[in-house]
């Protein structure tokens, strides 16, 4: 990876003159992380779509300085969705940061494929970049907020809209486990079984420039001493994973809170993957802190083709 | 809680004659735990069963002195569960500790109804207690090993198993949260269905002796703050849990895992809930301190009623 934390990820995206698209603005975590965005030098405006009078009174209580946003007046949350789309097809806007919209109306706008925004047959997968003081470099993990119960197929798409991000973050080929409570393949527990599909699909090319090992319990992916005990020899990715797919939403959302909140040292940035420009979709409680990581992941993500 | 740490609890059970009993005692991390629990003063002696010239080496290999303890000669991993089971039920010990026997034939052996170490209709579920720095007082994790699809009626009785324990550790009326991914009731996401069911369950006096609220995310479950952004008020359970219940193995499994080895300053105990007696079933891969935390948390389990 081109960086070994979000100090130095800001510090590399600093001075780039991004510009956000934030459909609902009137929403004070969307403007506190682009507020401290700015301080960092991380953005040079944008567009704000709302009810640009409360918008504007909210700026005003945070300290954000007006004048290098454009603002449109709207009013239904489906339209804000779509006009903040319309924004980045025209060019005025290089990623999007959901405000106070529902997802699902973000999601259908992002999708609606008039807009080209994201490729033919795409699939719009969660992606959490973390951070951790126990672990010897960035991971990811994937799905902790879009899929609920994802088939085989759409467990072989989360992993390569992931490993397409982990490239363009400098991966050339990340590995990815497949994580499940045991390591051994048992057809009481599903989730082994697929893993099992999943190292296959990607030993037959079907999952592309990555190593997919698993199914591995959550020790065995991140520690080589852990899975030495297991017995596990000659992995490339037990111990040293970049990306970790979990079960379904169950089982990715919990774990992802659980890192965030009760990890040592954790910083994390959460995205949308799969569509062709970065989309931040953070979850309403997440920290600020996790918004700016993910305005600095989109500003460097939007420079790597 | 009658304590706040494992260091405490320990403190309060030094010096009780408690007696292990050990089926595939020819294991040096069950071996190792015990020589740390002798050496802190928590038992007194037991029995180790197995392959009694290979123990014997291993134990001298630790320096955990043998005449402490009684020997059987057994080389037969069913048997061996089964002789161990027997020693509990003659009063030769006081609890059991897991060696190097497969999980179901521990398990099968504990389950014997002749045995009389299981109430009639009770089911065993794994029971976790944390202490991490980032959470204000111990909590218990269920079930992170043993149930893989629980269905509604297990996770009521999960939910029992562990508020039993949790009685006994002091807390009179121990605050269940149902985790899920989100915190609203959402058909597509069976979880939350169910997390609502056991809330009912719990308000008609089926679920006894506890406070269960749910569905609630996991930064809900840990945080009175992120409980207020999200909107939630009046709850007892939101932010302060002293239990919480995962959906199932997939998202349960990874969760522990993920606390014990990214939680800040986090350490465990795990246990077997459900039997009279207090039952240890560690993971192979787990720290020897969480076996040793195990030990501690059984001696005292012992006592309570």
């Amino acid at each position: 990876m081109k960086f070994n934390s979000f100090a130095e990820l800001i510090d590399m995206v600093k001075g780039q003159s991004n510009r956000v698209v934030v459909p609902g603005a009137n929403n004070t975590e969307a403007l506190t992380a682009i507020k401290m965005a700015d301080d960092k030098g991380l953005i040079s405006g944008g567009v704000l779509i709302g009810p640009v009078e409360l918008v504007k009174k909210m700026m005003a209580e945070i300290g954000l300085a007006q004048d290098k946003f454009e603002f449109i007046q709207c009013e239904d949350v489906p339209t804000m969705c779509n006009l903040a789309v319309e924004q980045i097809v025209k060019g005025k806007g290089d990623f999007l940061v959901k405000g106070l919209v529902d997802t699902k109306y973000y999601m259908k706008a992002i999708l609606n494929k008039e807009m080209g925004l994201v490729p033919q047959g795409a699939l719009l997968t969660h992606f959490v970049l973390f951070k951790t003081d126990n672990y010897h470099k960035m991971f990811a993990v994937t799905d902790s907020a879009v899929l609920i119960s994802p088939t085989l197929e759409q467990k072989a798409q989360a992993i390569n809209n992931a490993v397409k991000i982990l490239r363009k973050l400098g991966i050339e080929k990340p590995k990815v486990a497949v994580v499940c409570p045991v390591e051994k393949v048992n057809e009481k527990i599903p989730s082994t079984v697929e893993a099992q599909e999943l190292v296959k699909m990607n030993q037959e090319g079907k999952i592309k420039d990555c190593i997919v090992e698993g199914p591995y319990d959550l020790y065995i992916t991140f520690s080589k001493e852990r899975a030495a005990e297991k017995g596990i020899k000659g992995a490339q990715v037990a111990g040293d994973a970049d990306l970790i797919l979990l079960p379904d939403l169950d089982a990715a959302n919990p774990l992802y809170k659980a890192l965030a909140f009760f990890g040592k040292g954790t910083e994390a940035a959460t995205i949308l993957a799969g569509p062709n420009i970065p989309v931040i979709l953070p979850s309403r409680a997440d920290h600020p802190m996790v918004k700016l990581n993910a305005i600095a992941l989109c500003s460097y993500l939007k420079d790597q083709k």
